[in-house]
């Protein structure tokens, strides 16, 4: 029996539905669903067993998805999914690191027999994390009949428009997030050690609000600090902060691993013009693209309205400045769908969540501010209340 | 320039030359490593930017590894490892979640064209968790006169044995596990939610002791509790604990990614007699095996000798109890080359460090408690010093 009705049934029926009309669009039977968020997506499973290879299957046939895991995990599928026991099939322990030739994925494939599939098209996941090179080659080696494709983001563009209750819990996020960032705020000043103010960000992360409690983030919260603001994904060390330090702030609360990421910039000390002044243009830039992005636009239309903002200012910056998101598992909560950036003519939908990070690094300074929006019907709404400038210790 | 001295350059080029001498006994002119362990492991490279594919090229003809990744982590690079700037390069960011036929292995393909590998034996490692299907497939497509090689637990089994450096870590990463392990038990009682409990061992994780902070652990906390005990990878919810709920808590303390695992278990209430019973059996088990461990003994004796034990009371358990490990990022701690169980004849050599973690489930309950332990010249080592038992709130 399910531990806590996050989701109730029918919205895993339509997620499920939804995925069954993709495979038909990619003329595929099955598909081999290996990232947790995915997994957890499509049948509600949340444990900390990714770690080891683990599978849900979604053929044309079946109503429901097959959960396959690991032989001590199966008691975990069935406290945090609606499965039935038919549906949530698992392997013995000797496959696991095996010093024998045994890997799950000759488990998965015998459970695709099974199903029917095995002379099929199947779809597999062959960028996601964790879905390995082994695994691809263990599937080929057991189904020699079967007709696998690329199907890594077929799921992903499932999960880009959000239900009312997954934009809920996103916002039960985004409530942890703004407590977080303002005890990272505030435990920041000459003296005090990165890693006091990681564990006052950890504290409100995982302690959350007077209502409920927060779930560990899919990403640590980053602090790239003095001379590092330009590495962005450094953890904290012991170095105490210095009078003079500019300190990045980037990370998400969680709740029933759904994300509202939140990025703002602080300085140690009084800071320099230059600093004040480029924050003041990120800010600026940030409020235009939020502005331009509604229903209908494209991806590389809002990043262009930052774009053009901050190249009145003679700055230009290469990366993107935002990606789809939301449900998500270490390493990352990004959906790795629609990205904001040129080239990306993914257009705007109502219910899509992104999260907007744009930042501006000249040889010794850094500055990011970050938003986490919901495409509305007519435009953009932020998750998190969170004054956007430049803070100060 | 490294920003913290965390070993010193010989002690890598100690493990650069270890695992050359690897690829000679395997015939190999490189590896490919993408496992965010091993990178570090080869170069100091620590970064949570793994959630993008990177990886570190050891040749047999090139004295320093060459570290490949995005383009805004070069900097991470130059920050944490010892590589000169010709050994640092860097993708650019369409090459990230790309819309176009853009995958980071193809620059990592030129990297080795440049290095003259191309026609060349090449390990990869196949079943590492970030190295995915298509990472495989376009180094294939890139690569077609090279002869890839399976080399998943090339630079583990060189991990295996662990540097005086690495030792020192490690206990510092067991301070922490204690002091966290003494904040979940004093945490825990009647009517306080899970995820205040798991907040007071983050806080204790992260804070770490007077001299030093913690770093984050490759898996969370995990503490399942009441009927959950036979979940052992669920993680934490807003459920209050309640009267006669047992509660296992596994958790580690991290330490410049070092870790050193240990898990206790707690009973809200007076426990009943079975659980008392079974806890005395499952500390018996482990002494016996701790007492088997030494020098010349193979791994699947000392699975054994915990085997024998709790076999004198009427109970078996089919899993592993353990395996090798140290280094480390999520999902894992554990190093994927030698486990404690039936079939590993693996022989136990002075430096290597485990974590032995039996369990006993009985259907309503479970009892796990675990040590992280060095392998000396002449037995064990237990890395934490903390009571073996049962504890009641």
């Amino acid at each position: 029996m399910p531990r806590e009705q996050i989701f109730d049934e029918a919205e895993y029926e339509r997620r499920v539905a939804r995925t069954k009309d993709r495979l038909r669009e990619a003329d595929l039977d099955a598909i081999v669903v290996a990232d947790p968020a995915n997994m957890n997506y499509l049948t509600g499973y949340d444990g900390w067993s990714f770690y080891v290879h683990q599978a849900v299957v979604v053929t044309l046939e079946r109503d429901e998805p097959v959960w396959i895991g690991r032989g001590m995990d199966g008691n975990g599928a069935r406290a945090t999914t609606h499965l039935s026991e038919a549906s949530i099939r698992t392997y013995s322990d000797d496959h696991v690191h095996s010093p024998h030739d045994l890997h799950p994925m000759d488990y998965v494939a015998g459970v695709l027999e099974e199903l029917g599939v095995d002379d099929g098209r199947i779809g597999l996941e062959m960028d996601a994390a964790y879905f390995t090179a082994k695994s691809y080659t263990r599937l080929q080696q057991n189904l020699p009949d079967a007709a696998f494709e690329d199907a890594t983001l077929l799921v992903g563009w499932v999960r880009i428009k959000k239900s009312d209750q997954e934009l809920a819990y996103m916002r039960e996020a985004a409530r942890i997030s703004e407590h977080a960032m303002q005890a990272g705020l505030d435990a920041i000043e000459e003296g005090i050690p990165e890693y006091e103010a990681a564990a006052a960000i950890y504290d409100a992360l995982i302690t959350g609000t007077e209502a409920y409690g927060g779930d560990y983030p899919s990403i640590v919260p980053l602090m790239p600090s003095g001379e590092h603001t330009g590495t962005p994904h450094l953890t904290w060390t012991d170095r105490p902060f210095e009078d003079g330090d500019p300190v990045i702030i980037e990370l998400s609360g969680c709740r029933h691993r759904y994300h509202s990421p939140l990025a703002r910039t602080t300085f140690v000390g009084d800071p320099p013009a230059e600093l004040v002044e480029t924050a003041e243009v990120v800010v600026e830039g940030l409020e235009a693209a939020l502005d331009a992005a509604e229903p209908g636009v494209t991806c590389e239309a809002v990043e262009s309205a930052w774009r053009e903002t901050i190249a009145q200012y003679g700055l230009e910056k290469e990366d993107r400045i935002g990606y789809s998101m939301g449900l998500g598992y270490p390493p990352d909560w990004g959906e790795h769908t629609a990205s904001l950036r040129p080239g990306d003519d993914t257009v705007l939908e109502e219910d899509m969540t992104f999260h907007m990070i744009p930042g501006i690094w000249t040889d010794e300074l850094g500055v990011e501010i970050s938003e986490t929006f919901h495409v509305t019907a007519t435009g953009a709404e932020t998750l998190a209340e969170f004054p956007r400038q430049l803070f100060t210790t």
